[in-house]
């Protein structure tokens, strides 16, 4: 089997949830696997000097009106957050703890906290929320609650966040196939083609 | 005739470049006409406080592979510029002078301006450089000079400017069909739902 897509996201990312909703089947249409990787922009805005989308000005209004449209576009339900951006080292934490235990319920986990903010409205931001959604799923809350506290998978989030910098992850989604890095889902007909026929 | 598509664009902008390319097909197919108009990112940047892409951390690596290969799947040809961004002035002052005497040659000079520093890598950012190029379609070279430096030219290109950010745009390619923006050439999938459709 062909080496699997790298996929990178924010758990408090619009575009990287539309994204995250598409891309197992996408890459599985093509005998690919995904490596799901949540990182956080906090980090990666100190590099690039990036900002929040709705801090801009302008720019604020339209991704508003935008996000919303193209979760439309891909058919992909979604409900504009009342608390938009927030912190997602807790679900980014819970979710390296369970994928060395159980990649699938990992992945499960995370389209499951995607769904709770984007479409349920949750702000899945803290400790607690976290583990009550990951407590739908059948995991031991306080087990959970445990993972996010633990020094040596703060230690992992941090390592993964500063590899994903490393290789030049700067937003979210990023996918990387085969060394080839794609900035968001309005990339994904990108995606398709290479996935189809490799590089053009 | 349904409204015309209006089209913002930057002449030193790559995606604005590509969006030339194809905009005008798009739009005919769905019975539309376009209206073209060139703006200042430089002017649009102090108001949003975005940076040219080459000059940020991470995201100026990316994009300029990005860049070519966006072309590369829109069927465009391009060479990634020596100098990259240019100032944009000339060539934005020659195509209004031009657009209230012959749209449909200011559009030709459009395109034929953008071609000229996208795909035969020629700094066009001078007003002997826009002149060189009008005059390739036969236009007068000191006609088109004495356009560029005429302070009514000036005055119009700033108000359009000036207009184009109190409607929103913020960046190149922007497009706006019966009120609905639409940022960049990665939205002419959406832009092509919008138009068959309407509003989803």
């Amino acid at each position: 089997m062909a080496n699997p897509v790298d996929f990178y996201f924010d758990y408090s990312s619009p575009y990287g949830y539309i994204a995250a909703m598409k891309i197992d089947d996408l890459a599985a249409k093509h005998g690919r696997g995904v490596d799901w990787k949540p990182i956080l922009l906090g980090a990666v805005f100190k590099v690039t000097g990036a900002q929040p989308l709705p801090t801009l000005p302008l720019k604020g209004d339209y991704a508003k009106r935008d996000i919303t449209r193209s979760a439309r576009f891909h058919g992909i339900a979604i409900r504009y957050p009342s608390k938009f951006p927030i912190a997602s080292q807790a679900p980014a934490r819970a979710f390296y703890w369970l994928n060395d235990r159980d990649p699938g319920l990992a992945r499960q986990l995370a389209k499951t906290l995607y769904q709770a903010y984007f479409v349920d409205d949750r702000d899945i931001s803290s400790p607690d929320a976290t583990a009550d959604v990951a407590a739908t799923l059948g995991l031991e809350r306080d087990e959970v609650l445990a993972a996010i506290s633990d020094p040596a998978i703060k230690e992992r989030l941090k390592s993964e966040v500063d590899a994903a910098i490393k290789r030049g992850v700067f937003g979210s989604p990023f996918i990387v196939i085969d060394g080839e890095p794609f900035w968001g889902v309005d990339r994904f007909d990108q995606i398709e083609r290479w996935l189809t026929q490799g590089p053009f």
